[in-house]
């Protein structure tokens, strides 16, 4: 038998997966192997008989429809990619959201007869296709037959027929197959397999009963359609942020999120549920337990791969893993969680990326973060093992919650880091933001360890000769300090604390925290007295390599003398709050009349500190101290994130799309030593795929400039950025903001 | 610096694991390497000076208590392991009970003088131990100090001293090690490690301040002390009985389940708390993902394993994995359900084995189970993927819930079968038994899951020529028939389907359905009319290998005549329920006068189903036909388990503790073919550690007796069983009740 459909459209496919991986035999398990890939896929018949052929075979048929071509109206300025809002896609294939009509249109070999002539149109997703699982489709575009996607005739002029169809707004999301089956006399006739019939289906942010619903326009632009990012990080008083091109529409990253499903081998019928894409897709993003996509590393080291800061965007990293199918290197927090919102925005769950800054890890969920001190008060490194971040990166993502009482839909936090000390956990979320904020924490997933993230308390213990440990100081408000996020069609921040916590010291957060209690959480509950000697700490901007003054005021809130025996200690430490080295110490004894305030300033040469620093140049403070009258313990902590040098980028050309465009990097190095092994990285929304390049040596002082040109393919403001990355500097950024005209 | 605590014991420690596997490195992402390894420890320096010595050391110490003698009270039926109820480990180590005072006793060198002399116990958990994550812990006797734990001095009389520990009653379970520290003028002077100073701490469900205190002295016995377990299978309505012996207080055992949770690396901090210890064990027990415990195997094939019809315990299950550290092959669910309940009931957490007749599977927690008939009404088996197992195991272990609101704690479901099509699960529960009844399923974990596996609707499809599926009946009692466990202190079963549901048909059940509708299960909501014909199906017990008739009744409840055309489908199945051959196709036409009662007796001949027969001989009728007069549907479903011959046990001798005495097995081939490859196992609690023997062929018509030489260890009612296995027939099964005498 001829194929009845003629190819339409010639575009090849996308590199499929190189065949299944071997599967465990299920003999006597299940009666069918579970479809977990969206690349396998069943054959379904040409041809199937209503009834047994007759001795000579079926007479001839000489009446019925034929089809001649299947036109799946797949172009980027077509009506289905522009309301359907897939029209950035660089993709030939049809790609629309569920919950809402598109349309293909059929061409017969004669007039449609709606009164007499019988087709269907059969929507077929992975292996063992299935009617009752949504993985098998038919669609009847007749109103008198039920089907479970609602089909019509749009349109019937001489031989073609556009047919509406309106695929469930629960549906499985996914790559399907579509094929044409006519009903003849004696059975039904199809169209042959044929990738330019295939076509993607999305989640629907804009159709009112998808999960997904997400009722702003502007936050949906921004969550779903932007694919240029800011992420923050720095100090809560100094904020830095990092440029990040997202990609979700880039060519293949869209394949490259299916195949992340498939690789974890994520049954088919499970792909509408965002909850359950999202769990799962937490725990693919790393690549512990599962080859996930991204492989962690916070040693310093990112000598066989590429150092976490280096990185522009996600399109690289996703296009390498499924081209490689090995897990890419190297991430860190905002790594994770930058890919992750490609992988949410591209499927399209709304989603953003998050910073918390002072983020409470390593206790297991617990509510307080130990650190100990001797009998002097100083802090006793040996004994202090719990971490708090500087900062640390996390998604939102936005969907009702069916699963859960009435009230904890919305945004749902989703974190990809691998967790180490949390019981095996390497997949954490969607745990409503609303669950948090109220205590609610026995709803899953992981409430109760996103709520210790911003919400533990610093416990200091004294520790005694003999081994016992007394709580002597509690600092309620340094964790979770600040949540931020990206303001909505701006390049601002936005603040969004006050959505994952009630302000310190009200009745509110007071009730929440019992709530946390009740559920087990383990807070320090004694309240040593507070010092009536406070310690203040200045807020900071220092550029790397420079020496800087430190000047702590002691303000002696009492009416009688205090001395304070104090400890300044100064350590170069890794963003996760771990420290890499102690380069300076002091222990200022500082004599305090009545109600005086005294200032100590302590000078920090750079010669000191150069020599330790790791890649985020953080550098942390910890004052501690006793009060000699009363033996009471004054605290304080402080990061100073030091700010690197900045790349310098520029454009030049006619900003018009199509027409060749110019990017200059520049960069100097202005340190007393030379600069090895440099990687430069570019990349720009819509206008520039990441590039790099390599230099070997930058002796000091000398500058380098990298002309690229690039073509844009996009109208509309974008960016383009660069990274400069080495192992003796790191996080070296700059970008230049630009308008593509038509 | 001398050894100041002489040896006291000079048994072994149990075969430690050979050396830690290398981890990844941490530097930067965490302060200390997070414990996970229970068999790893710190070395705790024997002298720790309070300051610097001077220039010619310290003076010489004469008056300074020392310790010569500590007597951890280990002794089986000494006041300790008697109190803490574990005087039936095989243990020489001090195993105690958490929440409950303990005793030591201290040898010093001179009286103690308990105004002067100030010494600890330090009890240690792990490398790296702490203070504030529970690993490190100082107990001091006196009452003026704070110390985590209780301490006091019970006795002391010359130079002896005992003290009571009382170790806080949610600290972590595990194996301690403990020192004796006292302090001198000029330091901290220790014992050196040894593991005669070794001890376990576990679960104490007679404490009230204990998670998985139980109050009720039946159960308890049951839950944690017996050792004799019996696991229902075969069928609703013709229940069998599975023997097996948990072993949870045989040599090696503890150490056993200790690894599993060093294996899947869990976070020595984590080990107290019963919720994250089950949750961890549920994944640990099946080899998925992790290297677990046991290898599943549902194919028929057990080669290169043991099959899971042939295990008699858990004990030779536990102690291969703890030696070789690889997974064990082979299980399916009362393999799992059972090892699991061996590790709860050794650690000391409450727990039963639970076996659910008709157990919805494969349908990824939905609430409904398909089955696709064609237009005649016969059984579309291509086109049917949903699978329901004739019964399946899971445990109950029983403990508060902190993490959830008032009134979720109690049994809990955990279930260590891998769910081959649920989200990646491979790990199932804690699950409130109170929240599954109650269709509470948003609280954690997996409630949803065991939810659907007892109450899910089996529901009919009548699929068209077309492809068009019209639902034509809905089952809703069908599947979770019964729940079944063993009876405290007896060896009947209890019927506990209440604790999971209200009874069918009540507005609670309507409520609770509903309800779970709410959290997002999808339900058939169609009520297709019931038919006017019912068809019941008898109840029948059948030996394996005779040939028997199957009566079935059509009852016409019309008072018009009905003409029945109805397909009677006989198919060997998997207790999974996977049909592994149809052996038997019937379409009779039923005519029926009004309201008369028709009976078609169908002859089952056993040369018929004989060579299809799979491992637990189980036949699956089903029955599905069309009323011709009104199109309307009827079907029923039965599953017949074929009766296996018996082996025969006997003991005989004088039925006293550590008298030898002799058990014999006899087993007669009844079939019409040998028997070859076929291993015959054997123990039982208390008398009898696992034995096998191999038979390479048993002709048809032959006996062979195996006479086994046995010592009992301890006084009480006890069995021994066996179970004969071989490729031809599995799941045959002896035993012998015997009381021994002290």
């Amino acid at each position: 038998m001829s194929d009845p459909a003629p190819v339409v459209d010639p575009s090849p496919a996308p590199a499929a997966p190189s065949g299944p991986r071997p599967k465990v035999t299920n003999r006597g398990r299940t009666a069918v192997a579970v479809a977990s890939s969206n690349s396998e896929s069943t054959e379904v018949p040409e041809f199937e008989p209503f009834v047994a052929p007759g001795p000579r075979g079926f007479p001839p048929l000489t009446d019925y429809l034929d089809i001649v071509a299947v036109d799946m109206m797949s172009q980027s300025d077509g009506v289905n990619k522009q309301q359907h809002r897939t029209m950035f896609y660089n993709s030939n294939y049809l790609i629309v959201r569920r919950g809402q009509e598109f349309h293909v249109k059929l061409t017969f070999n004669r007039p449609y007869n709606p009164k007499e002539d019988k087709f269907a149109l059969e929507f077929v997703i992975g292996a063992n296709p299935d009617y009752s699982k949504g993985t098998y489709i038919p669609v009847f575009p007749n109103k008198e037959r039920q089907s479970r996607w609602a089909g019509r005739i749009a349109d019937n002029s001489n031989n073609d027929v556009t047919v509406g169809i309106t695929p469930l707004a629960n549906c499985i999301v996914g790559k399907y197959h579509m094929y044409v089956a006519v009903m003849t006399r004696f059975g039904i006739r199809r169209t042959r397999k044929d990738p330019v019939r295939d076509l993607y289906i999305l989640f629907n942010p804009w159709s009112p009963a998808d999960d997904v619903f997400l009722d702003d326009e502007p936050e949906r632009q921004e969550c779903v359609m932007n694919e240029m990012g800011i992420i923050y990080h720095g100090a809560y008083d100094d904020v830095a942020e990092r440029q990040w091109n997202y990609g979700q529409f880039n060519y293949g990253v869209l394949d490259a999120c299916l195949y992340i499903m498939d690789r974890s081998e994520m049954p088919i019928t499970n792909r509408g549920d965002p909850i359950k894409v999202t769990r799962k897709a937490s725990a693919m993003i790393n690549s512990r337990d599962d080859d996930g996509v991204l492989v962690g590393n916070w040693s310093g080291d990112y000598t066989y791969g590429v150092a976490p800061t280096s990185w522009t965007g996600s399109t690289e990293i996703l296009l390498t893993y499924a081209s490689s199918r090995m897990p890419v290197s190297y991430a860190q927090c905002w790594v994770y969680a930058a890919v992750f919102n490609t992988f949410l925005r591209c499927l399209g769950i709304p989603s953003r990326v998050v910073t918390n800054y002072y983020s409470a890890h390593d206790n297991d969920g617990n509510l307080k973060t130990d650190i100990i001190l001797d009998e002097n008060g100083k802090i006793d490194r040996s004994r202090t093992r719990d971490s708090i971040w500087n900062y640390h990166c996390w998604n939102e993502c936005y969907m009702t919650r069916p699963d859960l009482p009435f009230g904890f839909g919305g945004w749902q936090v989703v974190d990809a880091t691998p967790q180490e000390t949390s019981d095996g956990m390497y997949r954490c979320g969607p745990a409503s933001v609303q669950a948090i904020k109220h205590g609610e924490m026995c709803y899953p997933f992981d409430a109760a360890f996103v709520f210790a993230e911003v919400n533990s308390d610093v416990v200091f213990y004294s520790r005694g000769k003999d081994g016992a440990m007394q709580p002597v100081r509690v600092n309620q408000t340094h964790v979770g300090r600040m949540v931020l996020t990206k303001a909505p069609g701006a390049t601002t921040r936005r603040d969004i604390t006050s959505q994952y916590k009630f302000p310190e010291g009200t009745s509110e957060e007071r009730t929440v925290l019992e709530k946390a209690e009740g559920f087990g959480c383990h807070r320090e509950k004694s309240r040593p007295p507070e010092a009536d000697v406070d310690l203040v700490l200045p807020t900071l901007e220092v550029p790397v390599g420079q020496d800087f003054e430190l000047s702590l005021e002691f303000v002696n809130r009492s009416d009688q003398r205090r001395v304070v025996e104090a400890y300044i200690s100064g350590n170069v430490v890794f963003y996760t709050g771990v420290t890499s080295a102690e380069f300076m110490l002091r222990d200022p004894t500082v004599t305090m009349k009545p109600n005086e305030t005294v200032k100590e300033t302590v000078v920090v040469e750079s010669k000191k500190y150069m020599k330790h620093l790791v890649e985020q140049a953080n550098l942390h403070f910890i004052i501690t101290g006793k009060v000699k009258e009363t033996g009471q313990i004054v605290t304080a902590m402080k990061v100073v994130a030091l700010h690197n040098p900045k790349l310098s980028v520029k454009v030049s050309g006619v900003n018009r799309v199509s027409e060749e465009m110019m990017a200059t990097v520049e960069f100097t190095n202005p340190f007393s030593f030379a600069l090895a092994d440099v990687y430069i990285r570019m990349e720009g929304p819509g206008v520039m795929m990441p590039t790099y390049k390599y230099y070997s040596l930058i002796p000091n002082g000398s500058s380098l400039t990298w002309n690229e040109t690039f073509v844009p393919q996009r109208a509309g403001a974008t960016r383009v950025f660069a990274t400069l990355d080495c192992p003796a500097l790191r996080q070296v950024q700059g970008e230049v903001s630009l308008t593509i005209k038509p």
